[in-house]
């Protein structure tokens, strides 16, 4: 028998330490929801739970040694994502406090603002992250609040000027938070210089709200129930200059604006930039509840039996239908796992650098963004399935899984709306495409495209000589099981990218010398092909990491056991797309029908597996917490 | 301009009076569920609400006129659906107590019984519905809870021997119900005839539980917070042999046990076959709570605003992204509510018929049971697509969507699970199709299906001669547009399900033969091909209504506009499965790229008809209470 222990450590990552550590600590803190509590009541606890959490060091992990941290960002994120795992409420109310508002006056702010990192640790200064508006949540850039500079006080005056510049679902707004990071265009002189990041105390010692502050409460919400999310709205309200969060650009005492980075487009989105945190995080911990959420569904398919088969009532894994339902979802846990892993890597190589390399830093922000939508598409769509897959045993809170659904279903939107994100991801690899084949003329570009592969998307995303050598060494079309071959299936991956970017690349390319009306009727006819780019991206990115995973397994049983999960998400996602392999001959007829013979195959051998697949997530038996369970 | 009354006129089908009446009077009682009252509040509320119901009409019209009812089936089923509208657990609550509970004992039970209906009309009898158990939901014919006779009392023993015997998710059993409609094996003289249906009290006049019964509460669920869900256990609770509810089946004094059905198995889905307007109305409840969730997201489309266009910025319905995230379901809630209006008309006429057609019977069980599996299914994906398309504001509760995905969420599963409904419209398809062949060899099996279409797929669900006409009449593949014309969809449609069910039953055809074990595995092998014949005959049926709908419609521009959507119902259901039809040669590469043109052709054209289609819906936009709609 495969012990279940190597299999956790494959898929652990390295930050295992972490998580094993989570593992224990957290089991023992009862954290899970408590649904019989009002919404005030459930915001104090989970508070409570947040004090807890200051001594596991996940808090301080956050944040560099100098400023009062350890350091470790791969390891804060690692925390916050196993959080996820016994309830979401903390996981949020963690993210917003350490993540979102610390990260903000670590990464935007200099020396006298991360005086304020010590409290933000210890909670003694509870923040908030007051970006959004009830106006502007995807085009941030077109925020309305304003903060003026006033010379005579050597003051900002930070203002609502209309309803929809109200910041808006705020995690901590409603109750808890003191001080904001309240994202407003900076104004100084007359000129509008863009959104820019202010530190503004909102709330008294007692609670009470300060002089021209006006906060509410969203009250209740799909999920969430212990995260106190409410809305601001600025009378005027007067703080120094110094509460510019200054990294990125200064305001002398005359007023006068200066930075280092010229355009106001490209200021705004290095800050963006460096929040990039929030967005790892949050894929992050959407995966950790969908993992939760397939351990406990699976673990009932397991157990649960109806109608009678050829020896008796048949335990529901046995049915090919409940084998589809939730073993390609298990297998596509299994593939973003890997790719969470590379990255947080990746992100934490970059923030502990000295001197990173601004194109690696967009290139983990683009693929942040892509992941996360394409983590949060996945939860939502699995927590569904699972709780489905348990009838009406799901339904009921004490199972937890629609409680799972509940808490992550925001996870589409925040930090980014899903489809904002992968249009984000689409024109980064639009623009490298541009890039590479500058200057040719429409003639040139498509023999450019047929001859040559662009560069840009023959990249390799992880292990390239590997991958290199799978493709290379693809058997050919017409060999039996050719598809459970993995360069067959990256060849997929990479060619179905290829053809996307390149022809949308073609639909695109007069848009710039089109009148506006032209250029936004062309792009908008194009959107769902520009969004696939986002989508295709990310799951040739998911292949990459998870066959560079099992290059890492030293255990042959689990590789062996990985290589058939991988083949199943590769073969799953072929399957989900058939008709555009399909439309684009890349399958044929017969070729397209064996996608799914292979995948029925695949799951009659990896079904007696289903609990050492299980035990793979590391989520300990006795904390899924679900009655049914037993 | 066109106006709304016209195109809800055409959708509201043959109850129009009765929705009409719902949407104004319901919308005067304040029914909107308030998320902070603790469950035992919420649950008196609803109690409250649903006593201010008995005189709208509705309750009295599900029952006939001898039993103290105004015997209108459609109208009671119309009523109900119209609860769904405003809050879903007083949808559930009626359906308990009028529907199922009531539904029971007029449709079981004998002229002792009826006796109790005006008590159950009036409210003043609470009950409830117990058949499922613990340990069965889906295989109701293994129920384990047990109903043995003595004769020496004359009385029924109700007993639950085992722990998964326990009563489950039970609606009403938690604090309300005094009586409940228990399903348990008959036992008597030494021998099991099987499941049947007993009135046992459950509760005395204090609301505490008689001796031998102990319910308990199921605590908070998904949603449906109004609904009081119960578990109830039995120690040898006696009843009066007349509790027996013996319209199919009486046991006499001695203990004989008679009935006219002699197989157990038909005697079952006898009884079954007449609760089917639990079907309808959880069908048609989904429907309206997607309609109330499409209606929102719609005006809110039309209202936000996000990010610079060409003139300003842009309307979120005028993204393509948001269109194509949008219509296709709105479309697919027209095309449903056309099936449901047909459903509906054709149970009422069954059931008012003083000797109704076994074979329509069961023709409309089926018919129930599929289209309550394919609403639900879209319920489930539709009001989640809404919420997302709302972005943040779609997560507030005071904007609905949420609640609507919450409380609509178990619909998937009760009143049946989706994958066992489709599973018996399959089997009712498979059973038609081998009469049809019955006798054929393997080979000749395979002419007849190639030479003659089996009439049993070629059967019209509706409008029998005008689709007929409409499909002789379709244009060759090669024109243009052709993929517009409702003949070549239909044939499309009926070829598709031509197909799927007969390379099903020549997989299937030697499971007779074969011994259980290989049997079941054949049979498991092929189920998610099986699990496929229901669903594209029903996607049939309900472009069959579609169809016949609109040539009722008398307002030609109506039509017309109706026309459009029936396409893009028609187009999205192909493109869904657009795979199957090139793998199967269906479609060319060309043609199936086709699809994709049409449908974006379909929502540039449908796009300014946005409002006027929300509207069609016919909810009144003063009672979607959601506050982003200001």
């Amino acid at each position: 028998m495969t012990s279940p222990q190597a299999l956790r450590e494959s898929l652990d990552g390295k930050w295992r330490h972490v998580r094993e550590q989570s593992r224990t600590e957290l089991a023992a803190m009862d954290l899970a929801y408590d649904h019989s509590l009002s919404l005030h009541e459930a915001r104090e606890r989970v508070l409570g739970q947040l004090k807890q959490l200051v001594d596991t060091g996940t808090p301080a992990a956050g944040f560099r040694t100098e400023n009062g941290g350890t350091g470790d960002p791969g390891g804060a994120v690692t925390g916050i994502e196993m959080l996820a795992q016994f309830d979401l409420s903390l996981m949020v109310k963690a993210g917003v406090q350490w993540g979102l508002f610390g990260g903000a006056i670590e990464n935007l702010g200099t020396e006298r603002h991360h005086a304020m990192i010590p409290g933000i640790i210890d909670l003694s200064l509870l923040g908030c992250f007051a970006m959004t508006e009830t106006g502007h949540g995807s085009d941030v850039q077109s925020l309305e609040t304003t903060a003026t500079y006033d010379p005579s006080t050597d003051e900002f005056v930070v203002h609502s000027p209309t309803p929809g510049s109200r910041k808006d679902y705020i995690g901590g707004a409603a109750e808890h938070a003191r001080v904001a990071a309240v994202f407003a265009r900076l104004i100084t002189l007359g000129e509008d210089h863009g959104v820019h990041c202010f530190v503004v105390p909102i709330r008294d010692q007692n609670g009470d709200d300060l002089t021209g502050v006006t906060t509410s409460d969203c009250g209740h919400k799909g999920g969430l129930g212990g995260v106190d999310n409410g809305r601001i709205m600025f009378d005027q309200v007067r703080i120094p200059r110094e509460n510019l969060l200054d990294r990125y650009a200064q305001v002398d005492d005359q007023g006068t604006y200066s930075s280092l980075i010229e355009s106001q487009g490209a200021r705004f989105f290095t800050m963006i930039g460096t929040l990039v945190r929030g967005r790892v995080s949050v894929g992050g911990s959407a995966s950790a509840a969908t993992e939760v959420a397939l351990s406990i569904a699976g673990r009932y398919a397991l157990l649960r039996r109806q109608f009678s088969g050829p020896s008796g009532e048949v335990v529901l894994m046995d049915y090919r239908v409940h084998q589809r339902r939730l073993l390609p979802l298990i297998a596509r846990s299994y593939a973003f796992r890997f790719a969470q892993n590379q990255l947080v890597a990746r992100m934490h190589r970059i923030q502990t650098e000295s001197d990173p390399d601004p194109i690696a830093q967009r290139e983990l922000e683009s693929r942040a963004a892509g992941l996360k939508a394409m983590q949060t598409e996945h939860a939502t769509r699995a927590i569904q399935e699972a709780r489905e897959a348990c009838g009406g045993a799901g339904y009921l809170a004490e199972n937890r899984l629609t409680t799972l659904k509940a808490d992550t279903d925001v996870f589409t939107t925040f930090e980014g709306d899903n489809h904002v994100l992968l249009q984000l991801v689409a024109k980064e690899m639009l623009t490298s495409y541009a890039k590479e084949v500058d200057g040719l003329d429409p003639l040139g570009m498509v023999r450019f495209a047929a001859a040559s592969m662009a560069d840009i998307v023959k990249e390799r995303t992880a292990a390239g000589n590997l991958i290199q050598r799978l493709i290379d060494a693809r058997p050919g079309a017409d060999e039996e099981h050719d598809l459970l071959d993995r360069g067959t299936q990256l060849s997929l991956f990479e060619d179905r990218e290829q053809h996307v970017i390149e022809t949308a690349a073609r639909r695109l390319q007069n848009a710039d010398n089109a009148d506006p009306a032209e250029a936004f009727e062309m792009f908008n006819n194009a959107q769902d092909h520009v969004l696939k780019i986002g989508r295709v991206h990310i799951e040739r990115v998911v292949l990459e990491a998870f066959t560079a995973g099992i290059a890492r397994c030293e255990d042959e049983e689990i590789a062996d056991l990985l290589r058939d999960m991988c083949s199943l998400y590769a073969l799953s996602v072929i399957e989900d797309d058939k008709a555009w392999f399909m439309e684009h001959n890349r399958l044929s007829d017969d070729r397209a029908k064996a996608v799914t013979a292979e995948i029925n195959n695949l799951l009659t051998k990896l079904r007696p597996h289903t609990e050492l697949l299980i035990e793979g997530f590391g989520v300990p038996e006795d904390t899924l917490d679900a009655a049914m369970l037993g």
